[in-house]
């Protein structure tokens, strides 16, 4: 790994946001100070850094925040170009990209905070409502290695964080991300072969877990 | 104007999101097919051009559909990057300007729609949250001349569409731009003497009937 003075990250260790970070850092080759953040009290630093939104992840570059996950991995790899590239270079493939990454952005966390926050009808519709984003994804994956073909690139990173609340998911709603989309489970698979990923991402046990507590703490039975 | 082969805009007269399209298209000089588009009747071309969201704006460029506002006008600035830049070159600039845009692409429209579509309590909230945030971007903005400084740039684009609205958003709601964020309104005069935002943004009068015309359509007194 480089040494890059100067990088700190704030970040919730289960945040699939956060680990879009920790992904594109690692195919970068960065070497940063990890500061796991309390989000039930936020530290001076955070709320400092990301006034606006107060949100983890934060990346601190030379003591200057960027903030918002998808725009702190375009951000890096703008800064480390000469490395890995994650995004294509071809504007229309760019575009693309970034298409399907807002799209995940959008739609992914909402949809899945549903599935486990509510009940009776309106659960059943976040369920229905998944099923038909995985079906989308699974659609635009298709018979490519990844999102952008051969090479693991910007969607992959802004999609995989959320293979590891797949099982979550599937436990609190009714369908199996097996059944409704096979290619994106396969894809899984290939992407955990990466070393960025598969020291990124936790055990679905322990996401499932983290839900858990937060549901107790929401008072959901 | 320069001639371009192949760009056909789909999009709705009065759209915030549209517009922006419209402003960068125009700051670089690139001719294109305008296509007014009925949104009460979806047309085959653009379920087809953009079959996930159905929305406008589409920017379909040598046959190839580019979707939603922010990805549309970074795939303009990208593409002809010989003219006006829109985007700043620095890294971190541009993690500012995407943060902005982004903020304001997450805000505006949805707390503006409370405005005339809520009553009570929950309009009277949407009321503070909007001068929230105007009173950011007012503190964002400072003294600069633009977002990005001297230079009209991305969160420009983005933000001034929305200004053509101010009107219909203080006649529903209940503040006054010119009190809450006066460095505001100035630089709008400011955006209005460029040629691309002058042409493109409608009468802040035209704005609120048709803010009135949907108020109907939503059977709202």
């Amino acid at each position: 790994m480089a040494s890059e003075k100067g990088v700190v990250l704030l970040d919730f260790w289960v945040s699939p946001f956060g680990q879009r970070v920790r992904i594109a850092l690692a195919e970068k080759g960065v070497d940063y100070e990890y500061q796991e953040q309390n989000l039930a009290e936020k530290s001076p630093l955070l709320l400092k850094s990301n006034p606006v939104h107060k949100k983890i992840p934060v990346l601190i570059h030379d003591g200057k925040p960027v903030c918002e996950s998808l725009i702190i991995v375009q951000y890096i790899d703008e800064v480390w170009s000469d490395k890995y590239p994650i995004l294509p270079s071809d504007p229309y493939a760019r575009a693309q990209a970034r298409f399907w990454a807002d799209f995940v952005d959008k739609k992914m966390y909402e949809c899945g905070t549903k599935l486990w926050k509510l009940k009776g009808e309106a659960q059943e519709e976040a369920n229905k409502e998944m099923i038909d984003i995985l079906k989308l994804l699974e659609a635009e994956l298709g018979d490519k290695k990844y999102f952008g073909g051969e090479a693991f690139g910007f969607v992959d990173i802004t999609f995989v964080p959320f293979t590891s609340w797949f099982y979550s998911y599937e436990t609190f709603g009714n369908f199996k991300v097996e059944e409704v989309a096979p290619k994106l489970v396969a894809w899984t698979k290939r992407c955990m072969e990466r070393e960025s990923v598969a020291k990124t991402l936790y055990d679905p046990i322990k996401v499932y877990e983290f839900v858990c507590f937060l549901k107790k703490r929401y008072g959901i039975e």
